[in-house]
């Protein structure tokens, strides 16, 4: 930056400097062998170990601003680092560093007629941009993700996190180059604040995939803005649809989990959805459920009918219900005269994250699976079984709620793209 | 349309209406078996057969209008169809019938630690959007390949083929409905022009993957301006890198087949990079053959001085010539001192589309494999290899030169997404 560079200038020339320093970073990491990668991830969790108190300090930091400007408890929970939750984020490292490379497995691959060896190969992306918001284990969670990977990485988190988030970096970057691999593998455009995303989301030829982990706002401002390629994570409207075929025994069980066994989280359900054959008998016992569980019921016309024969509240559903994540002890419920039925709501209300179906008819679960178009569609289990641990992926960059690349639990593999090899002895095409 | 509205508002309604009328058609298509799509497709084969003249006629009118416009005889042809271009059209319609359907494929699959049983498949994208350039045959090429992949699809081909696309979209969309699929499954957004594009490139929710074909100008215009996630395709700046241990024998030919045996496709190589350890015997005769066969030569200063002890005239290469993509029989000769420098070279200009290594030195394949950064790498193999048809992927879509979701010739299987199934027996999760 000279006095002479207007703001704006300086700025985007700040904010692309550090990315190009990020690719030049990610040309020894995209050569790196596993062992290599694996000892620099041994080095971090080393690192924020003996940082422990360093990280402290600083988070101690971002806590007061936050109380002295009124913030929730909630968030100041989340924003908030003790040794406990460092030892756990360093083990968390380990673990990363305990799972296979994904970089050269092979895809797919063939000899060709003409006696060509095809190879398809996984490769690093090469330079990841990853904006997230709050809490600042995000920032060594996604770190480390992109070091296994291959991946270099810029990193733009939340404002609230920044003097925690700044001591992080530094401690991660210093693990980097103790262990022979580039401090610039791991770069934060932090201080740059929120103009500095704007750059950062135009950056093309530089970085080659943004990840925006948060809320609905944070994910529409990187898909309008950005023209790296996006892939969009984690908002979750998620139904269950209760058929008049389920097992009820085990309907209710799985709708509380849903609902109530962590509420703020992309999986948890929003809507259930319930055949009229049901809403006489078990509908009224599933509200009692719910509403025992603390769950504030928001129905429809038959299903209000049914909270009155259970003598259990329930307010009239809006549009803006069924369209909510309510990340919270709240739920809209309907009543519906069919799977086809159920499917057309859901069509038209899902953010397409995970659909669950309760019924023991396999044409339901049959129709259920092939209309449904969500990332996840779940027989008989609850829809927070959505998760890259879950699923046995390892570690988990976030849930990509889109059809391209990714879709669903986001694992190491979806942190890398293929190349195709062409092995011949002089072959030409005729 | 009303007369109250302002032609914008109206333009955008328009569009927008189409893309509402593919999306309610990709629902029964992406249901649709694998034999109701393959009937349709030989419908579609059979009704471009039997209107033959009505698409010969309706092409005279672009091609009248393309003379009177002075369009040069190159694009004419490429715009022309005659009754032999439409029979081979038809019958690469039967050959897409015949590729096995991607929809339902098992990715990926196991059983869970608790029984709950994950399977990976593969379901269409839902809509797609293309937007191309000059010849109709892409026309029908692109509505097949969308709909044996369960997708229907938003056209908008160049505006010289106006008339012909018109016809064949009508054809086309007859045949669908003779055979019990939506209409609305092949549409096209023509008639709005150019400002249609840009509605089309904004429909999100309407519109889930948008793949333009075409020139530079084409791509980046989409790139800059679309919402809907992209796939960039076909700018090719292909380099083939003649390593001092090359199979000299060899070498040549595969240098003269990358660059002439068809030019004007992105697969031709623009750029030859030769060893310094050849530059005083083997690359003065590479000249020579590639002067030979009509080739114009832009050289560095080491290769203008390989060219006048050949005595064949070379031009002094500039960076416009290193970046370029010459569609025709020019090729930029540069000497380098090693591999490293050869891939340096690649990093600065390449558009990361196929890169070939000469080499018998398996030191100099490795490291050229692991450190360029492009859709296909060919060792001691022709560039002009990567093609969907060549790789055995059947019928191609195009080829990806970006690294999200496809990289390289993308085949049926490109225009699908997964989803994940989570089958169970009233599972929870603790």
């Amino acid at each position: 930056m000279t006095l002479a560079a207007t703001p704006d200038t300086s700025l985007e020339d700040a904010v692309l400097d550090v990315c190009r320093r990020a690719k030049v970073a990610s040309r020894p990491l995209r050569v790196a062998t596993r062992a290599t990668k694996d000892a620099a991830l041994q080095a971090v969790a080393d690192a924020l170990e003996a940082a422990t108190d360093r990280i402290v300090a600083a988070n101690e930091i971002d806590l007061a601003r936050g109380r002295s400007e009124g913030t929730s408890e909630h968030l100041l929970d989340r924003l908030a680092l003790d040794p406990a939750r460092i030892a756990a984020v360093a083990a968390a490292v380990r673990e990363v560093a305990a799972l296979p490379d994904p970089v050269g497995e092979v895809v797919r691959g063939s000899t060709l007629p003409n006696g060509l060896r095809l190879r398809q190969l996984r490769v690093p992306m090469g330079v990841l941009g990853v904006v997230y918001e709050a809490r600042p284990n995000v920032t060594v969670d996604v770190a480390v993700l992109a070091l296994k990977s291959g991946n270099a990485v810029v990193l733009r988190g939340g404002s609230a996190a920044l003097e925690s988030n700044t001591v992080l970096v530094e401690v991660v970057r210093g693990a980097l180059e103790s262990a022979g691999l580039p401090a610039d593998a791991v770069t934060s455009i932090d201080e740059h604040g929120r103009d500095g995303v704007g750059v950062l989301l135009t950056a093309r030829g530089l970085v080659d995939l943004l990840v925006p982990r948060g809320g609905a706002d944070l994910i529409q401002r990187v898909v309008r803005e950005a023209t790296v390629p996006v892939i969009e994570t984690g908002v979750g409207n998620c139904h269950v649809y209760v058929d008049a075929s389920a097992d009820l025994r085990q309907a209710v069980d799985v709708v509380l989990n849903a609902k109530t066994s962590r509420p703020s989280v992309c999986n948890a359900a929003e809507t259930v959805l319930v055949h009229s054959a049901l809403a006489a008998d078990f509908l009224p016992s599933l509200l009692t459920a719910l509403h025992g569980a603390g769950v504030v019921l928001h129905a429809d016309e038959r299903a209000v009918e049914a909270a009155r024969v259970a003598g259990v509240p329930a307010q009239a559903v809006t549009d803006d219900d069924w369209a909510a994540e309510f990340h919270g002890l709240e739920i809209a419920v309907g009543v519906v005269d069919s799977v086809q039925d159920a499917v057309e709501h859901i069509g038209r209300w899902s953010s397409a994250h995970t659909e669950a179906v309760l019924a023991t008819d396999v044409r339901v679960t049959d129709f259920f699976c092939a209309a449904v178009d969500s990332a996840v569609v779940a027989v008989n289990a609850s829809t927070r079984f959505t998760d890259g641990g879950e699923f046995g992926l390892g570690a988990e960059v976030g849930i990509s709620t889109q059809k391209l690349h990714a879709r669903g639990p986001m694992g190491l593999g979806e942190l890398t793209t293929t190349t195709w090899q062409v092995l011949g002895d002089g072959h030409v095409r005729g």
